[in-house]
């Protein structure tokens, strides 16, 4: 099956925004084996659009659309498609519900032009948007298939994952490639393919690619395979095999984030935390309360961003902030250990650092991190020095941070 | 001048990449009021590439296309568009010699293959590459324009700066198209349109379009014009009538976020800042502490994801709680001045609510939320019920947040 996508949008073509969406559709299609041939971005015009759908109906047998499909006069994908489909277009009273009660469950009106968003293509499929107004479309029509679906990620990749994909499978997939990503933190990039550089030269399915991000280390494992269980038990060995050279830099698969993999740990064994955040000013906090449920282990955190809060709040001697400053190993113990008193937890997580991009000195260099723990069994603490700017110093201490707690459960 | 863009590269139809390009060439073009009309994605393959481009000769003047000049087979670009052109490659001399050298200044030997570098489409012209072998190509025939640009972006843009958008913009720049965003936030996308759908019809040049973000609601303006000036004196008009309509939900400009026009007001006036936050977890104090220097104004956060530490830390009393809930303005208004208190600042600024999926009842559903400010002058607070999932709310609750600081400060 060949499928092309096409990607609606005037902001595409000034630049404004980079596309997503062809990205993820096409890196979708091609895990079920369906060849994506061509990706356009065209503007909200209708005979630009018009023009384009007619070629990608001469080429392809599967074709998605994304974008154009709000409520407002420049989205014209749904009407641009059905007439050069022929289908008319109809007001479906359920899908018209579903936008009402949308609007009423937020306690606001909807406006008339919302209206339009309940027009559909006659004989064509709805697919249900739990994320917003705009409904996917699916037609079947002269063996040709068209899916639209609408332009914000947060409302396509579900509407994609949910209903799209498993339909293109069932009905389409033939043979696939499917990777594995094992994710580590505390290795360099190149001391890494050192360490497998033999693995990975013995390989050629599947492959493996080692990729340095901003959060660590990933390295991509791919095999092609008739199915998903034949691709499993290729990859299988090669995983193991690189468990056992680095297992203990792993910190999980398949981009899992790490406060996911902590926060699932902290939840299984009812091991109860707070935090006490300097230079991270909020952020693991933030990580950790994306985790639904998590109010179970975790009761507080205070963000400490000056001396008097260490003090008032954590209860850090003065004398220790006076003698060893905010930053240093000291001061993040004490405030690992003071926030668990506080907040009578079993584990008192602590980060103390200096962000940048002032406030560096030659001693206490931009980047200089502390991150410490208190538990009943002691207290741990690391030191680092992370590159990059404000953000990803944040960032990385954040990750550093999480790698704490995750060694002391391991153990 | 009308033009397209063909991004080559079966690695864009993978998805393994994603196509910066297409936005970065698209973006600079517009700024010359050069129209960007399609971009286009195609794998590297002869007949397909080969169909794309008589296509783009047919409705644009200028076509940019880049990748696939490397030195391996599958780099197909120069060959395609030689033969649709009808133009014969020869060894270019000259480019051999630059690529001969540019191995040998690092040691290494070039091999066989490189060769094809060197190969130019009679009667083109060479565009340098200071960063790679790859040379661009620029071919100017039957009124058409093509230009062929290396594929890896450290490459392709320092060519496209240094050599083609000066030659575009002195041979064909048509003035420039100018585009102002207004950041609106309180507001749904189908009630602003109502507001302004006068303004929105009568308007041609700029044009106004709206939409809708996870962070609220934009609007973008778009001038075509001669000149910056020109264009601005176009936009600003339309930019005041619609602050007359709408200014109260206008928070920024240009996608300044709104954490950034809020801690410059902060840090301007000397206004310091506490924050107490329950079902945002830590986010509101991140996107503050991204602001370097913020210090100077904000000095801690308490993070209370329970009951106990809402009692504790910021002396909301247990009545409190127990009469009206966590989820309630009261506690909301309790921990605004509670972590004034506790921190002395000028403004004291609280967020509760209930982020899901679990804990909604059907008088307290997922997504309540009540934001409040204590400060001298008194307390606010307001109500929201936010749709999305969990980190969406936490995102729209943070908005909210923000937004009430600076109506706070607005007035």
């Amino acid at each position: 099956m060949d499928a092309e996508i096409i990607s609606v949008g005037t902001e595409l073509l000034l630049g404004q925004i980079i596309n997503t969406n062809a990205q993820y559709i096409s890196q979708q299609l091609s895990e079920l084996g369906i060849n994506v041939f061509y990706q356009t971005s065209v503007g909200d015009n209708r005979n630009r659009l018009s023009s384009i759908l007619k070629n990608a109906l001469d080429r392809s047998d599967l074709i998605i659309l994304t974008g154009g499909l709000g409520p407002t006069l420049d989205d014209i994908t749904k009407e641009v498609v059905s007439e050069v489909m022929g289908l008319e277009l109809y007001m479906d009273e359920k899908v018209l519900a579903n936008i009402e009660a949308h609007f009423q469950k937020r306690g606001l009106k909807m406006s008339e032009n919302n209206k339009r968003q309940a027009l559909i293509p006659k004989g064509s499929r709805v697919i249900p948007n739990y994320n917003g107004t705009a409904p996917g479309i699916y037609i079947q029509a002269n063996k040709k298939n068209i899916i639209l679906l609408p332009g914000p990620p947060k409302e396509m990749k579900p509407m994609l994952k949910q209903f799209v994909l498993p339909y293109l499978r069932e009905n389409f997939g033939c043979g696939l490639i499917k990777s594995k990503i094992i994710n580590l933190v505390g290795i360099s990039e190149s001391s890494l393919e050192e360490k497998i550089l033999d693995i990975i030269k013995n390989q050629s399915n599947p492959t493996i690619a080692p990729l340095a991000k901003e959060d660590g280390i990933i390295l991509r494992i791919t095999a092609k395979a008739r199915t998903e269980k034949d691709a499993s038990v290729l990859i299988e060995p090669v995983v193991n095999s690189i468990k056992e050279r680095v297992g203990n830099y792993i910190y999980s698969y398949d981009n899992k984030p790490i406060q996911e993999v902590v926060g699932e740990i902290l939840l299984e064994r009812n091991c109860t935390i707070s935090i006490a955040e300097s230079c991270t000013g909020g952020y693991i906090s933030h990580l950790l309360t994306n985790i639904p449920g998590i109010s179970a282990v975790f009761n507080r955190s205070i963000i400490s961003y000056s001396n008097e809060s260490k003090i008032e709040n954590l209860n850090v001697p003065p004398d220790i902030l006076n003698s060893y400053g905010a930053v240093s190993k000291e001061t993040a113990i004490l405030m690992a250990s003071g926030v668990r008193k506080l907040a009578n937890t079993d584990i008192g997580l602590s980060v103390t650092g200096i962000a940048g991009p002032g406030g560096g000195t030659s001693e206490k260099p931009v980047g200089l991190v502390f991150v410490a723990l208190s538990s009943y069994s002691g207290d741990f603490y690391e030191k680092h020095i992370f590159s990059g700017d404000r953000e990803i110093i944040k960032k990385r201490s954040a990750l550093a941070a999480f790698n704490l707690i995750r060694k002391y459960l391991d153990t």
